[in-house]
């Protein structure tokens, strides 16, 4: 029975997630830094716990929700988290972090008879608020069926993708991936306008045709073509390129330990810290700000 | 009234669409040099010309489908025949050629008083069969509602994508973001797969998360994952890679020539090009295959 | 016996070539279509011709310095200056066009028994002034050694480097490559920088190891390592952004014709267009300000 | 007084290095895991230790030649041997590792009051056997030019690039440099061949004009332009691809940690890897040989 959950990491996508536990009956015991998302967790029924030791041991299972995988392996392994918990412990780490970390995170984890799986997420703050995220889960089937309480509270879609670590294998894949097909939607859109088309006819007729990706459907980059997305509000809000960043950052340290080939990927990369370096403030901005790099309105 | 058409060029593509004209019931007046294409159209109800003049004068609508923008400005201006034209004939080219070429025949077609619109198409040969092709048209809007009964008799979607040439301008900025998304594809689920993961699981993540796209919806280049696509028959059969490459070629012509930058579409290109180097007969295989760069069974 | 030289194309280049030729005591009659031009070339001694036929007309041979391949086709094929010429006559393009160019206007040429060479020169617009431009010939031997006295007024350097197109395929990928290693080192020069090290530092030790190359050794791109070269002056005079952009696009354009594969050309390509979309008058700037692409001195 | 030696790492480049000290006097006390390696240095007139800290311990200076950062941070950090070593003891680590690392171990080294410097080299194995290498220093000026009398028996040519950590940043900046000029090399000839150039024409008129770089001038890529490089030789010893891939790797971890763009880096990684996956035992290949993605004799 999972009763008691601890949930590390209050962040932007931590906080709400916390949330929508305690919002489904979960008595959430919570642990961060920050006087204000301890104030925010409280707001949403959480219990605030002093360490992450204090909201954790004697807890049913164990959530967390940390920037990097140096935080996780720290938390867990160094300052010893993992060894002062109950055995059969369901352990859930959310962070997006580099698929060998996860399977160090797993193995130490099995040392102490604890039961974990990698699940980071996908759908950024919205989804996380409205408790639609998608978690893409590494591990035994049995534990990721365990999970699902937990995980159905704060999301819509359950992927299980394979053992340890192909949660964060699956998470890596698909920002790269999205990462590719949003610049070549910008250089696309900016090829068109360049050579004299309107952005929303070759916005149309590309979604019915071969050209159609998520990028262009649901996140059109460039400005004025769809309402609602960060292009029609100076690329602020979203999915951050120091975000981004990030998580190209973790595919290609994949593809490097593995020997892998990845051009398009790593091109993206190079665009996306270029594009950092050539905007104030670049790093902010939505990840669909990269239009700007290849059509400057003023310029037109 | 357009009850006689003239149709130039009878290939893969132009073979099929010549003969759902003849279907739907229009005088297909038809040329090509290959007896067997000849035939072939025979066969489906058009009558054989012994050149273009003799298909094409007196015709209600002439409209061609030719390998390449050279040929087309050579059988249009070079040769004379928009001259022979009875004024306010109708002329379609569905050719893929550069969006110049299509503004210089627009321009030629305009000085002997006829009407003219690019029309290129997506869907390849099984679309073209099907009648189900999409046209993307340039051109005036009187002209392109003119067009409308025979591009509908051989297609399902008819686009304006806007003035003269800007039918191939979409054309060709569809193609280079399919081709870029079909690499960013096979980079991705590579990446997966040297790291662990069934090609099969990943893709249904990726399918319902942010790195959607149609090349993995509908087209998936790993083997094994979908079947009646060209990966589950050793890239046999659809759109080959020497189309993909000249398509890729029009889009960068047409960046170098508005100063558009596209690093993308340009490293695409250039895996295409290499990809036709390293593999056997790589030219010929479908677009899909340049899945081999990444992943080798064998080498697995 | 070469006496009456015929000049054609009187800018930055060809200014300073024929004042040479006249300076070597050469008779050049000299066409141009810029009245400051031809003062220029009056005052060097040259005689001002009105039209290229009265400049080439009689001449025992003509020199061309053109900015594209298209005015060079138009002069020597389409207005018939070819065919105006006394056979024999010995013609020498120096203008930087496509093999596909110097070939047509070789055959041109050798169907009025002319003897042709393509000539493009390296070295810029102090060599011109100096005479000392590098000339990369394509054209028959005896061809080329009937040129030399001419090349060696305006040049120190005279390589033939094939039969006809030859010399044109030489320049482009010479300029390819200067491109890619020019960018390479302004990466690793702001890389290094970004990592804490000093400029002159890192370029001193490469200089002494395998990353040694002429953008390193000639034509430092980092703002204060190199004295006289354009990195100390805001970027200004040199080899602008837009002709290297324009070899560029000869390069790929002759690489698609015939198949290769050039990854790294086409991202040089790519980057020298965003640097021009991102930069005010980028592409004006001399071509080591590439630089500012990845390292903004009040970013440091 | 530099006197005992310790010299811990016997490999391809350490085994020499360790012979030239020896050879200069200096008394070595050299440590390997490997029997062979062993009986080596013992023939070349070291003492053979049982552990490193049997070499070190009481040594006037430890030189470390290992294979990676994981490897110098186990024996110097983890294992203990800086705790282990005589205050004001020079450590000199000639590994090729990260600049994060370097300074991890200058850190280390600090606490213990030892002095230390970072000082990768560059010449591969030739260079190593002739005592001809070039030294990249890190570290305080004191400390590097207290290094040099063991350097100079080892080396030719002794830069201090800076503080700590900066003789790793020379190192990987100037071999992403060597790889983009490589690459960029390979392909300029490939396309000046498809193009119709000989090779050796075309590299004697590169080498004189602005393309001219290391990897044209020392170590041509295509067969038959240069002798005595690994093109004549089918692409065997020398500068292993492995190699290659493993130094790109620590430079774009340095680029990503430091937030540089590297697109050209970055590209050269990513053919490196293609390379390794599409060649049959393409990672022990020389460097150069990532021609055969460009040219293949056989398909020319």
């Amino acid at each position: 029975m999972l009763e008691h959950i601890a949930f590390i990491g209050l962040g932007n996508m931590g906080g709400p997630m916390a949330a929508n536990l305690a919002k489904a009956g979960f008595k959430v015991s919570a642990f961060d830094l920050s006087p204000a998302a301890q104030e925010r967790a409280r707001a949403a029924g959480c219990s605030i716990a002093k360490t992450p030791a204090e909201a954790a041991i004697g807890a049913d299972a164990v959530i967390s929700m940390l920037p990097n995988g140096d935080i996780c392996e720290s938390l867990y392994i160094s300052n010893g988290l993992l060894a002062a918990l109950r055995p059969g412990t369901l352990v859930i780490d959310s962070s997006t972090v580099s698929p060998a970390t996860s399977r160090r995170l797993a193995t130490a984890a099995g040392k102490h008879q604890l039961r974990f799986i990698d699940a980071p997420v996908s759908g950024g703050v919205a989804a996380a608020a409205a408790g639609k995220l998608a978690f893409m889960c590494g591990g035994d089937a049995d534990t990721v069926e365990a999970a699902r309480p937990l995980l159905a509270a704060m999301g819509a879609n359950i992927f299980r993708a394979g053992d340890h670590g192909s949660g964060s294998v699956a998470k890596i894949c698909n920002n790269m991936l999205l990462a590719v097909h949003m610049i070549g939607t910008a250089e696309a859109l900016a090829l068109g306008v360049q050579n004299g088309m309107d952005p929303k006819v070759l916005s149309e007729i590309m979604l019915k045709s071969s050209g159609c990706n998520w990028s262009l459907e649901k996140y059109n980059p460039f400005p004025g073509v769809m309402e609602g997305v960060p292009a029609s509000r100076g690329y602020q809000g979203g999915f951050m390129v120091n975000l981004m960043l990030k998580d190209l950052g973790l595919a290609l340290e994949a593809a490097h330990s593995t020997g892998a080939s990845t051009p398009m990927g790593s091109l993206a990369n190079s665009l996306y810290a270029l594009f950092r370096q050539q905007e104030a403030d670049g790093g902010n901005l939505d990840f669909s700000g990269i239009q700007k790099l290849f059509y400057k309105p003023s310029a037109g």
